[in-house]
Parts: C-alpha cells; sequence; structure tokens
C-alpha cells in the first residue's frame, strides 16, 4: 500500500485514481478547484467529469498541492497539456525525494514541439532527478470507471521505473504492459487525436466506415512518419499505444476528439465546437503542433494539414476530406515503406 | 468500355458491379440461382443481398454461365471460398483466351491452407494462364453501392494485370491501389475475418471498446505472424488490406463475422449462429484453416486458438476472452518484435 497524488480530476485522473484505490493505495485526488474538491468528498462522486460513478471514502480530494503531495511516493499527472507547465511549477517545492512522476496526458506543445514529459522536466528541473514515467493506451476513463477489460502501456527511460509503475497499477481488469519506448508510446497518445479529429469530420459529412477506416490506415501511416522523424520506434505504432489508441478513439462515441470532429464536419466552426463541447480538446492544439513540425520537418502529413486548414483557416471539410480522398497515388507501397525505411532495411529479397 | 462477368450475386459482387457499371463497363452478373437472375432482371434490385439498392438496366443477371462469359475480357469472382473450386471446375470449359481473371473473395481453405488465388489457379489449370488479380480492402457493399468514398487494393504477381484491374474500377468514390504482395493482400483479408469474430464475441460479452481495441491489436499482431510465415510483406498488414480491413470489420455492424461473434459471446453456439445469420460467415472456415496451419507451422495465434475453442469445442466465450486479457507478459515489445523480426533487422541503436 502506497500514498499517491493524483493531480488532476477530470474523467481520466478519477478513473486512475479507482483503479489504485481498487489495488489497495490510499489515493489523493488533487484539483485546482476548491469547490470541485468539496463536492467529490462530499457526493463521492464525480457529477461533472465522470457521473454516475461511486468514488469510495478512501479516496480523498484536495485542492491544496502541498497537502495533496506530502509524503507520497508517486504524483500521477493528469492535467490537460496546456496546464502541465503551470501545475508542475506549483509542484516544484512540495516535492519529496524519492518520488516517482508518472503522467497520463497526451498532447505535444505547440511552438516548442515538446512531448509531455519533456515539459514536466524542463518545469521540474533541479527538484527532481528521477525518470518520468508515462501511462498510454486505448482507455476510455468512462469503461475503466465500469472496471471492463482495458490494457495499456508504461514507459520510461528507466525500465525499473516503468516497472515499479506497472506494479502499482495492474490487476485484473487493468492490464499494464511495459515499454522502452518512451518516446513512441507518448506519440501515438498524442497524435492518434488528431486522426480521431479527422474520423470525426469524415463521420460528421456522412461518409461511412469505409471512408474511416482509410482515413484510420494513413492517418497510422503519417504518425508513425512523424514519430519516426522524432526519434520513436516504428514498431510502437502497431502496438496498444499506437494503434490501440487510434482504433479507441476513432471508432468510440465516448472519444472527445472525434465528437469534436463530428460537429466540425456538421458545418460548426471551431469555436462553436469548443463552446458546445465544455471539455479540453487536446487534439486541437496537438493538430497544430505537429502541423509546424511536421511542415519544419517536410515529413508529409496530408490528413494533419488538412485538419489544420480545417480549424485554423476555414476551409470547409468537405473539400478537405474529398481532396484527402481522391490524392493522386497508385502504389499503396509507395506510403507503407515510408514508415519504416528510416530504422529497417529488408533482409531477404 | 469492356465486356466484364461478375460471378456471385452477393452483396459484395453485386456492389462491385455497380462499379463497373458507374465506369461504363457493360457488366454480367452472374448467380447460379436461376430464380434469382430472373429476380434481379426484372425488379433491377438485389432484394435479398443489397436491399434498396438500384441496378441499372444496362447490367443483365445470368444464371448460364457460358453465356455470363462468352466474349468478356475480364471475370471477377466473388463467390464463397467454399463455392471456388466448384465454380472455376465449371468455368474451365469456357475461359476465353487473353481473358484476366480476379477475385474478390476472403478464405483460406481449411486442410490444404490454399489461398482463393491458388485454389483457382488449381481449378483452372489448363485452361488459363494469365495471372490472378485480387481485390481486397475496407470495403462494405452496402457503403460502396451508395457510392460513398471507398479505398480498396488490387495485387497480382505481374504488376500490370493489377494496373489493367486498377484501371477497370478506379472513379471519383471508389479509389484502388496497387501492391505487389499478392499473399500479403489476400492473407489480410481472409484472417481480419477471425479477429473480427473475436471482437464481436468481446461486445456480445459487453465488454467495451477498450477490451475490443485490445484484441485488434493483437489480432493484428497475430495475423502478420501468420501471415509473415507464409511469405507475405509484414508491412502489407499495417496498410488498407490489413489494418484497414481489419478496422472496418471489427468495428462496424454491418459486418457479418463481427455480427455472427456478437451471437456467439451473448451465449449462442456455433449451429444456431449461422442458421440466424443465413449468409456466409467466411470466418468459421477460416479459423479453421488458421487453426490447423498455426498449431502445424508452430506460430503463437492465441486469439485464433480460442476462437477455435469457442466454435469447434464449445468452450464458453467468457472464459477464452478473460483468459487472452490476463495472458502473463510484461513487456508489449515482446510481442511486436515478432511480427517483423522474420524479414526485418534493425539498422541502428
Amino acid at each position: 500500500m502506497e500514498n499517491i497524488a493524483v493531480l488532476g480530476a477530470g474523467s481520466w485522473g478519477t478513473a486512475l485514481a479507482l483503479v489504485l484505490s481498487d489495488n489497495q493505495h490510499q489515493v489523493r485526488l488533487w484539483t485546482h478547484n476548491q469547490h470541485h474538491a468539496e463536492e467529490i468528498n462530499r457526493t463521492h462522486q464525480n457529477e461533472r467529469y465522470l457521473p454516475g460513478v461511486e468514488i469510495p471514502e478512501q479516496i480523498i480530494a484536495y485542492h491544496n498541492l502541498s497537502d495533496a503531495v506530502k509524503d507520497v511516493s508517486t504524483i500521477l499527472i493528469v492535467v490537460p497539456t496546456k496546464a502541465i507547465r503551470e501545475v508542475c511549477r506549483q509542484l516544484r517545492d512540495f516535492l519529496g525525494e524519492e518520488v516517482t512522476v508518472v503522467h497520463g496526458t497526451k498532447g505535444i506543445e505547440p511552438g516548442t514541439w515538446k512531448r509531455v514529459s519533456e515539459m514536466i522536466e524542463e518545469e521540474l528541473a533541479d527538484s527532481y532527478d528521477g525518470d518520468i514515467v508515462v501511462l498510454s493506451g486505448p482507455s476510455h476513463a468512462e469503461e475503466v470507471s465500469l472496471r471492463h477489460p482495458t490494457t495499456v502501456t508504461v514507459s520510461s527511460d528507466k525500465i525499473s521505473q516503468a516497472e515499479r509503475v506497472q506494479d502499482l497499477f495492474i490487476n485484473e481488469n487493468f492490464r499494464v504492459y511495459t515499454s522502452p519506448d518512451m518516446i513512441g508510446v507518448e506519440l501515438g497518445g498524442a497524435l492518434k487525436n488528431i486522426i480521431a479529429l479527422g474520423a470525426g469530420v469524415s463521420d460528421g459529412l456522412g461518409y461511412g466506415d469505409n471512408a474511416k477506416a482509410a482515413l484510420m490506415t494513413r492517418g497510422l501511416a503519417e504518425i508513425a512518419r512523424l514519430g519516426t522523424v522524432m526519434g520513436a520506434n516504428p514498431l510502437t505504432f502497431i502496438g496498444l499505444s499506437g494503434v490501440g489508441d487510434l482504433i479507441v478513439t476513432c471508432t468510440s462515441v465516448h472519444s472527445r476528439n472525434w465528437k469534436a470532429g463530428n460537429l466540425l464536419g456538421k458545418g460548426n466552426d471551431l469555436n462553436q465546437v469548443l463552446d458546445k463541447m465544455g471539455m479540453v480538446v487536446e487534439g486541437v492544439r496537438t493538430t497544430k503542433a505537429a502541423f509546424e513540425l511536421s511542415s519544419q520537418q517536410n515529413v508529409d502529413m496530408p490528413i494533419t494539414h488538412g485538419l489544420y486548414r480545417i480549424l485554423f483557416e476555414n476551409e470547409k471539410p468537405k473539400a478537405v476530406v474529398d481532396q484527402l480522398m481522391t490524392r493522386v497515388r497508385r502504389h499503396e507501397m509507395e506510403d507503407l515503406s515510408t514508415i519504416l525505411s528510416a530504422r529497417y532495411a529488408q533482409k531477404d529479397d
């Protein structure tokens, strides 16, 4: 049994707190919103982000960060990418020695193109010399809170750190695998949100499952292209935190990024979509970051660039999707071979 | 404009006949059932297999095979795997010179473990010396008939043959790509039906999208493992005819194999399922073939083997799926690295 602080009481933070509590850990669930913390402690529900789910009394909500992280062995950060730096700056002064920092946030920062673990590392700097661990994979919070079978990947530059976190989370319903490829695991989780926006747009236009499957297949290829350039192992993108997470995010009505894309496809502009969603849609900022980075690095990402034009240049979704579907290319392999060519060479034939 | 015979008036054969007719070809749609042919010619509908879709008068249904294939440039075979040999045996005597044989059937033969093109080749033997072309990809017939955007792959041992077929089918809504990997394209289309049965079982048990995504991710890995042993290029399995088709078949309610799995998950046995479906469920025989072949070749295919036990040994779906979800394995990469190791070696690091 360990004392663990979960920072961020959104749906995913709350669901992960439930997993840790199921495993008999003492969990503190921090939110910057005092009213929200009090409500959770009073009702033992998180009405706004995970309605209808009972939160055991052992999970205590905090809004004071120093209290929340006092004497904990592990801090799990699950705030939106946009809030990562600010939360880490606040965290600096309260970090104990021997603490392990884990995150479950899926994004890339526009402008700097940093992964979440890099942002955390920069902000914690001198206060933390351990290795950061990422937890990612195909995992809707709603289903995790219902104890439906779920698999995720944990990764860290130091494999023993990943294994420690694996032991904290693993149970009969929540299966945790380790991967040595931290870059790939973080990028797979972040970049798939772009494709989920695109899948939502296609569905919003009424284009059907054939079109969506084509979009997802090519989306996977362009994720792998950018990821490989950024140092990931391309094989990671055909694992749980790559194609697994892509599938769940593009095909499930639980997915916020899909929902946002769907609203775009139905004719709403970005501001209208964000108004209607009321929650953070990570894919919007990730599209911006990936657009910038792929332009700078000359990586072919037609779906990401199309989405960028829909989101930020008011181009019509139908025009963009139609153009994506009718791109001139005759051989499928031209697309695929680029994925692995950066690091793999064919042995025989 | 060419004369083309489509053999098999099921939903997929009919949808492909519509694509060819849209492209101004003269299409003959053959079915072994005289009543069915007459009904199509009278009503210009295929009420049983593709209800609600108008069939243009230029498409003529035949039940006499020799009439159907007389003077055609191209024969497209789209009958169930089980019927392939019989139809080809009948076809032998009527094959013109210079004809191109294409197929759009997704299966593997139990006992012989032959792909569909190999079965066709064996049966046509001396009567045909051209290269067979396969057409495969994420493509529900219902959506194709509605002219929704769809992408498919064509492949042949002789690339010029594949390109000829690409030219016949390609139009604004139906995008056709070529691939040189005939084995991979055929196996991807066939083996994904096993995983679709499994996805249906998981959904039938009420396990949710997280579990299904995990199953599909591992399913892709085991498809690639068997496929590579059979001579496919592993990269094909992350293309349209691999993961693309897997996605569409596992996540769409149009899919017969998913539906059959769903009925299994809800407690029906195989006979009850086949009674209720009323159409061929290719995945059942493909599971048998892949089970036999992987056992003989020592290829690890836990999902296929679990499904075999559900289908043919009356094992309870819940026991099988629970066992798949809790398999003891700590590192995800152990799973992934096997996919490509047969043909690819890491260059650096």
